[in-house]
């Protein structure tokens, strides 16, 4: 339908957007007690990171499951997770107003979810990745950036990780392998005609 | 993740969804005059067979463009729709607390939406299309539909035009070239043990 | 692997393919008779089509199903469809040595091969479509590339149709709806240099 | 078109298919040096493994990257590599004349390819994969395969590396997270009904 067109050509920001993946979550699976100190840890580094990106004008996109929830929609989903014992792993870095969102029904933030159309709409060939789980969905998704040849930048302290060796083999894979840029959350430069 | 998998094998309803296409809508693009009439025809029939898939417990899943709002879910997108001149045309088929919802980018309902996904998890392998346009995102979506191995079946009654020769074409095209069962709405046949 | 990565940047002629759908064919299927009139007529222009892209340095991808012959090569399927009594539909529009070939399991020519990989790769945004089935495989494909944001041009007499009133429909469909320019293949440009 | 129909539910060997991937090489990119003694270990285990699939009727696939030769088949890729200096390195495990052949353009073997049409045509839900690279193509196949709910089996002395923590990462990645059996070439078993 006409009406559904939009251009492919307009750009927004400067071609980087910065991915929160997985984030909305109530920490009920068996890898929860694992997991949650590393979310701990990478709380403040990824909050830094979206605020700076919210200042800069830099797109902000939560990817995440819904769990199966295919009747809820995502503030459904917001809400419940607020509402969680681990209500204190949200609340930092909620989605605000301007926050772009894509639900995803399996691993990778690419498989089978309209991201890949957002992000060439919108002009975007670079992305950040940021959230969890470092050796599952941020792996899996830097492979799909990476096939689609997409520039992809992780940062290694704000993302969270179930074991430690496997998160550490999977930053080395993304940097060779990938072509991804490893660095410091801090040091993520978001725009590039700054 | 652990907590992400689904059981794939899990069975709902008898294997038939019945799929609403673009009907949570403004009408506010260029061809709404030509496509109004057209869908004041199909709504009483398509309300009819809607009504008949909640009682019998078939899937309803509502697909539907997101006309580029990725900030807004889609129970927002239902109340700016029935905030429009044009609400007298959404409120007869309105989503219930049971309907499922998935969002599309672009014409078919498969290109770049978890649909496929959602459909083979429910074991899901036949769909009953309704809603418009037939001779754009309907037509689109049986193609998809069929080269996935879906069959198909499309109410010729519940369906909305812009071009009624156009229209007649594609309901020939997919009878003849993907295999659709055409047939009056009221004649669906939506639960295989019935 | 670093081995496998080519210059996605790297541009081939000027941006126009031309795509050959489903030429390499034994006409053995049972919509054969009705088919084989019109592809008698669409081959002169076509190959004229054929001869001025080899001319111009526009690239010419022959895109064809394998008929389900996973073991053989194109050229074998080639040798085979050279060999049967309808030859003389082949030997016209045959690949030279420079032709591109993409093998396609399904309708259309991107459902699931490395097609839409191979136009970005080489800086290819535009599609000319010539071939058979009009109002089938070219119709799909010609969706499939609007889908894609490709821009679509289809030489009428240049493709082949089983049902001449559906294949004025399908290019109806593709002129109005996907946005094809819809021209007699002589005055197909193919160099936008020119 | 009709002809291009095949039957969907046809059932071959019992469901599982072994895949060979990227070893028809010429071992010219800059890892080879690393890749290409680990290589040598591989291929007696590998070799006894399609020899054993041939003998019990499994399907063998052979997924190979094209290296961007779009006008060649597989055949002169292969004859190319047959007259490399490392010809010792494909000779063991060429194709023979049951062969299926699957060329990919990008790192994974899904990856825009027929393979997932393939193997559901077949009714292969389980693959059993070897070849090349352990922490790459193999790791983001068995993840594709995985995301897709097809069954994973990864010999882990008929794959090669090149780096070997990252190979050892890899593995116990595709063990944990992606339900993959992990075990020696001699232990897979082929034939589920045995």
């Amino acid at each position: 339908m006409n009406g559904q067109e939009r251009d492919v050509h307009g750009q927004e920001g400067d071609g980087t957007a910065l991915i929160v993946i997985d984030m909305i979550n109530a920490y009920e699976h068996r890898d929860a007690a694992e997991l949650i100190p590393s979310v701990r840890r990478a709380l403040p580094p990824m909050r830094r990171l979206i605020d700076r990106a919210r200042d800069e004008g830099t797109p902000v996109i939560y990817v995440n499951d819904n769990f199966g929830r295919w009747r809820s929609h995502h503030d459904e989903i917001l809400d419940t997770v607020l509402q969680s014992p681990h209500a204190e792993l949200v609340e930092p870095i909620r989605p605000d107003a301007e926050s772009l969102f894509v639900v995803k029904a399996r691993h990778s933030i690419f498989y089978q979810t309209p991201l890949e159309y957002l992000l060439f709409q919108r002009g975007i060939r670079r992305v950040v990745l940021c959230g969890q789980v470092t050796e599952q969905c941020v792996l899996y998704s830097a492979l799909d950036a990476h096939i689609r040849h997409l520039e992809v930048c992780v940062p290694w302290d704000a993302v969270a990780h179930i074991h430690e060796d496997l998160a550490d083999a999977a930053l080395r894979m993304m940097s060779r392998n990938m072509s991804a840029e490893v660095c410091g959350a801090d040091e993520v430069v978001l725009k590039s005609g700054g």
